[in-house]
């Protein structure tokens, strides 16, 4: 990430870890705590911060809607992590796991009210707005993960029932990020959903990211296991974009596959046959025509130009991350 | 309960009928409109709508405040059931047990959120308000839970440590309800604090009633089993009132009470021994004594007490109820 940015998450950082929770009871905040300390890449909030700049505001005036988004996304990940059984989060112990499920529940509510209580503390006048904003946004994500679920039950997603699944789970929080700035701003509806779409089509386009970094990261930078998803048989946009493509007998090994029990030899055919396909730029194209979208909205947004290039650098940056 | 308040009951029972819910995802909302569908004697949301009355309001004027009051209520029967292991709710299997625990978390996050949007619908104006109190309100309901599963792990309670946790875990939501009377009628801060003080001093009389009811309903009105708490070992208001009053003999018989196995002879022989030591007297006037504190409150108020007469048939039915 870019100089600029990564300073501006350490100020962030520095926010959160200022956050004043009470001692007691100790195993309702102690895990809140132990969560937020995993830090992360913050790029919610920095949404906030860099929309902001582009309409003139600074890190101030917006500082406790972005807070309120990063709490609420560490609260979906509270109770995401309890749902898909997930033992660790960047390397450490989840919540449900460190403690167990009850307390990863409780104190995910905790957290999703502190989102709420962080909103109020922006100017009075904006208030309903926000929280109208983060209400709608707060219900979809929820309906997104729900739709997540469901997937798993079932054989056949389309790529448009599978985007429109990662724009409710991911993307609408970043268009909620950017468009808290253009409330706080006073700025007009037309600009306010020009961010907003922005940030969603961006979201899209990070997921679609998220799921090629899983087969086709350089395995000394990606810090994960390469082809984590192959391995349990997740539809990820690659899978769903191979079975689109494929012809019915790379259908019926692509089927085939899905039974290999060794790790190390599915990940190879399956990057084996996927190049058969043409996977890879497929998908490529599809992240690219989503960063599309998501520029021409920018660009459509009337600020000077010099205050877009932090985002737009934070767009160059989804682009190339390689973790 | 007295027929006006029946009524009421009756018109907000119908309003929640008519919450408008998306019909997908079905694993998120049908499990919702299951849950709200229940019933059940929607005391929260009356306390709202009789406080509005106190003020020179209308029902209109705070029937969405008074909705998101009973959502969140809701919201904390949802989180609570899955966190008691609770297979029953009002003789109905509640949601973890006729779905599961995921559908049960993720439903109820979507009523927390559905209370938040319900508060939105009141006047720009007084949002801000409503939804600080609230926030407060909810962090202070989720601490009381946390409390009371914390207890469940301890062997000695104290009786003020148990009030503290029934008055966060139940009381402060009645306190918030009137509260948000006084917010919507533009009420001043002494008056505001006044309703809330009633509002929490007669849920902290309510809970009380519960405990006690458990032991010393009348068997054909209860619709439960009488003693249920007794029989689980649960330390209830009358069982740390027992304990505190008990001589040291007759603590060891409270002890080994709690190990016999046949429901029946348990049930009987506590009662025995709570006669002796003269529990149901001293729980009886525990209760009266926070109805005492609510009322004062209460007669505090500048309203003509002609607008207070259905709080205190409330209060009187709070008194006499049997189940």
């Amino acid at each position: 990430m870019e100089e600029q940015l990564k300073n501006l998450a350490s100020l962030l950082e520095k926010e959160i870890q200022a956050l004043d929770l009470p001692k007691s009871p100790e195993n309702l905040y102690n895990p809140l705590r132990y969560f937020l300390d995993f830090g992360g890449k913050r790029i919610r909030p920095i949404l906030t911060v860099l929309g902001a700049e582009i309409f003139g505001k600074t890190y101030d005036d917006v500082l406790h809607a972005a807070l309120a988004i990063e709490y609420f996304h560490n609260f979906s990940l509270i109770h995401d992590d309890i749902m898909d059984e997930a033992p660790l989060r960047r390397a450490k112990q989840t919540v449900h796991e460190k403690w167990n499920a009850n307390v990863a529940i409780l104190s995910g509510d905790v957290l999703l009210i502190k989102a709420y209580q962080e909103l109020c503390k922006q100017e009075a006048k904006h208030i309903p707005d926000l929280i109208s904003v983060f209400n709608k946004t707060a219900i979809e994500v929820c309906e997104g993960q729900q739709m997540d679920m469901d997937f798993e039950q079932r054989n056949t997603i389309s790529i448009s029932e599978y985007i429109e699944m990662i724009r409710l789970k991911t993307s609408v929080l970043l268009g909620c990020a950017l468009e808290f700035a253009a409330i706080i701003s006073d700025i007009d509806l037309n600009q306010r959903q020009a961010i907003y779409n922005f940030g969603q089509y961006i979201g899209i386009a990070f997921q679609i990211q998220d799921d090629f970094l899983d087969l086709y990261a350089d395995a000394d930078k990606f810090g994960k296991q390469i082809g984590g998803d192959i391995i349990s048989n997740k539809k990820t946009i690659i899978v769903l974009k191979a079975f689109e493509l494929a012809t019915p007998l790379q259908k019926e090994f692509l089927l085939n596959l899905q039974q290999i029990t060794n790790a190390e030899e599915k990940v190879k055919q399956t990057l084996s046959i996927f190049a058969e396909i043409g996977v890879k730029d497929e998908v490529v194209a599809l992240r690219n025509h989503y960063i599309e979208l998501g520029l021409n909205e920018l660009h459509s947004l009337k600020s000077e130009s010099t205050n877009k290039k932090k985002l737009i650098s934070l767009v160059e940056y989804l682009k190339t991350r390689e973790s």
